[in-house]
């Protein structure tokens, strides 16, 4: 299995300014063709780090990926450093400039001086061309003489540069590169399926699986944040239909435990599983939202086509607007107050009849920082579900320590999973 | 100056599957701090590349903040990998031990055996509390003689392990660590501030304040993301103090010249910034969408004690909504659309009548991917701001090359502008 490594080179990178989200797409792609990637690195526009980190990585990797540093100015230095590091002259290339000044032209500006630097490569590297920018790259197989020259190990090697400009940087990769390493280093392809769950901790879903957590191939691993946890199956075969094949058995026995916790695979959401369940059902829905403020029909209409399946939601925040909108009595507010059990009912019901829809959502709860007492803490939540013959209502109390943000996401997957589970049981 | 570097330890990460965003809030936490971040590194959950990454880290600077691998699976080897690495048992720590026992219970649920392996600790580290999670991390200040038996210099080093979930990361960065580093390290202070702006490009932004960006102390930088931009100016000193003063003449002239474009600092959002407008201004507000789905009430809300200025918005995703909630002619609906300047009116001043609050707004839009047309393509949203005496419309044309969530972000954005706008120029 080939080795790589990714260089991330650029001060702001390390000083937090930019978010560095092409070592990412880099990952994602090397995985993808079955190379194995050992470890991803940032250093600033600094020669001796730049020098100890490409040593470093071309030690232990045959392919050093570099991003950033080949801009015009004074401070991108990553072309200039490798040819510093291995001892050789940086070539001018005219027909490259040429490109460099067809691009200015085409803009309507002249080039400035300083894009000359950008027409520079260390001599023996071939150009990578880039179509959306003028700072090409190169992909530079050091030779046996070169690799001993520094007292690195003569096995072949690769250097490819690419600028920081993620546009610039993927459209070089699918035009030039990916094909490139395919056909020098494509041997083992690497298949990777997330199995998403809702309703259950990481560590009760690691323990429900222990006996899969340490297999080799497919592997699999679980994953958690905002509530929600995965678990990834990854496995490795000559071509995706083999991986495919080799992990499909323990996807199946995933799936058969897992049950209705399970909701979906890889890109699916709780909303985007939700709305292919009511489509199916031919069913629709509105929300009346409190505590979430709008959240939860932000979400189901972030589902293109959403306009099938939900066409009315309201956001009754205040009494007034639960009394005006859904008819909450105030007597249930005054009794029981708009965080209760009652007040989530006639929420959920008001909306049903309000809108006309086969089911009615409410939401109604204590987001936080503030509003919380002891009897009705920060995180307490009532989620209604009403339909024309049922009605069901469902408490949560989160953790009063999360975020007003964490709770009103936690509060609004709750909320969809409730009908999701609905849906399913009715089956 | 001290020197640090960050270590992002994690399987998922060198795969992909995730992104890497906790470096960046630490890369930007250790500049503002005045610690000179070095170099960052991303390994797997691998034994011998945690270690050698360590032992590098820990060869060139004095502090190593480390992020992942703390959770309760086998493939968590942080804390074990540390404790091998300097040859010292791991101690059980019964108060940790308890505090998880007592987070798992809080939730209801009983403590998987594997969170066992949490209340290890490498002998001599001192704990470093996780408030949100199970995990917690370590401050381990590692000894003259332990740096000497492995060949590292005796300068006094520190290792702090971060489990990888952001918030809790951050919680515990802010609580606990941020201090430690200012009285251990705190030397030169780098003090910042950003200036948000909305309503101006990152190019125009750059030209127009073309001649404070080569400054050397404050610097100036402009930044761009999610079509609002800002600029960061930030200053070093012996002292905030000291800092904010060489900074203060800079931010003056950029708020004289940039008036209404900058609409905050630092946290401020356009929600926020508006929510503080509207209480000084004693107006309410109240909103009807369609293309945005919820998120402009959805984002009104983020703000805690917003329920002060908004008690009822409305979602009319559908026609037969817009038509019912908010009075909307079916003439209108029929000659012009839903995506239309006519029914933006209509909308505006249907929420306004309904809720009864000084202001109502509305917009429409297509939010794509699918639903466009030559006439109306993908991107082009009317927003409607309404009061007893006016009413005043606006029309975006957005790209259409971008994303559904992006569109709705953005419109969501002008329309809360447009209600920051209207308040200032009332004042």
């Amino acid at each position: 299995m080939a080795t790589a490594e990714i260089l991330s080179i650029g001060t702001e990178l390390l000083l937090g300014h930019v978010l560095d989200t092409n070592s990412q797409f880099l990952a994602q792609e090397l995985a993808a063709l079955g190379i194995n990637c050992f470890c991803r690195c940032t250093v600033g526009d600094n020669k001796a780090r730049i020098r100890t980190a490409v040593r470093a990585a071309l030690q232990r990797s045959e392919i050093l990926i570099t991003t950033g540093g080949l801009g015009p100015t004074a401070d991108d230095l990553t072309t200039e450093c490798l040819a510093e590091i291995f001892n050789v002259p940086l070539d001018f290339d005219q027909y490259i400039l040429d490109q460099i000044e067809n691009f200015f032209k085409a803009a309507g500006y002249e080039m400035p001086a300083s894009n000359r630097k950008q027409a520079l490569r260390p001599q023996g590297a071939d150009v990578l061309p880039n179509p959306n920018g003028t700072a090409p790259g190169i992909i530079w197989r050091l030779d046996e003489s070169l690799l001993a020259k520094q007292g690195l190990s003569p096995a072949p090697k690769f250097i490819l540069t690419f600028p920081g400009v993620p546009s610039e940087l993927q459209a070089m990769w699918r035009q030039t590169v990916r094909p490139f390493l395919q056909n020098n280093f494509g041997a083992q392809t690497i298949w990777s399926c997330q199995l998403k769950h809702y309703g259950i901790g990481e560590s009760a879903l690691a323990q429900k699986y222990a006996h899969l957590l340490n297999l080799d191939n497919p592997t699999v691993a679980p994953y958690a944040g905002y509530g929600e946890c995965r678990l990834t199956v990854t496995a490795r075969a000559e071509n995706a239909t083999q991986a495919k094949a080799i992990a499909q058995p323990i996807i199946d026995e995933i799936l058969q435990t897992s049950g209705t916790l399970c909701y979906g695979f890889d890109d699916e959401t709780l909303e985007s599983a939700l709305g292919k369940l009511l489509i199916v059902k031919q069913k629709t829905l509105s929300v009346a939202e409190s505590c979430t403020g709008g959240l939860v029909s932000k979400r189901l209409t972030d589902i293109p086509g959403s306009s099938v399946y939900t066409t009315l939601n309201v956001v009754t925040y205040g009494n007034d607007a639960k009394m005006k909108i859904l008819g909450v009595s105030k007597e249930i507010l005054d009794k029981h107050g708009a965080v209760s059990a009652a007040c989530a009912e006639a929420m959920a019901k008001g909306i049903l009849k309000l809108s006309g829809t086969d089911i009615g959502l409410s939401i109604t709860g204590i987001a936080g920082p503030d509003g919380g007492s002891s009897e009705k803490p920060v995180g307490l939540v009532y989620i209604g579900l009403a339909t024309i013959e049922s009605y069901k209502g469902i408490e949560l109390s989160l953790p009063s320590r999360l975020s007003r943000d964490n709770i009103r996401q936690r509060s609004a997957s709750a909320t969809l999973n409730t009908v999701r589970l609905f849906l399913l049981e009715s089956l």
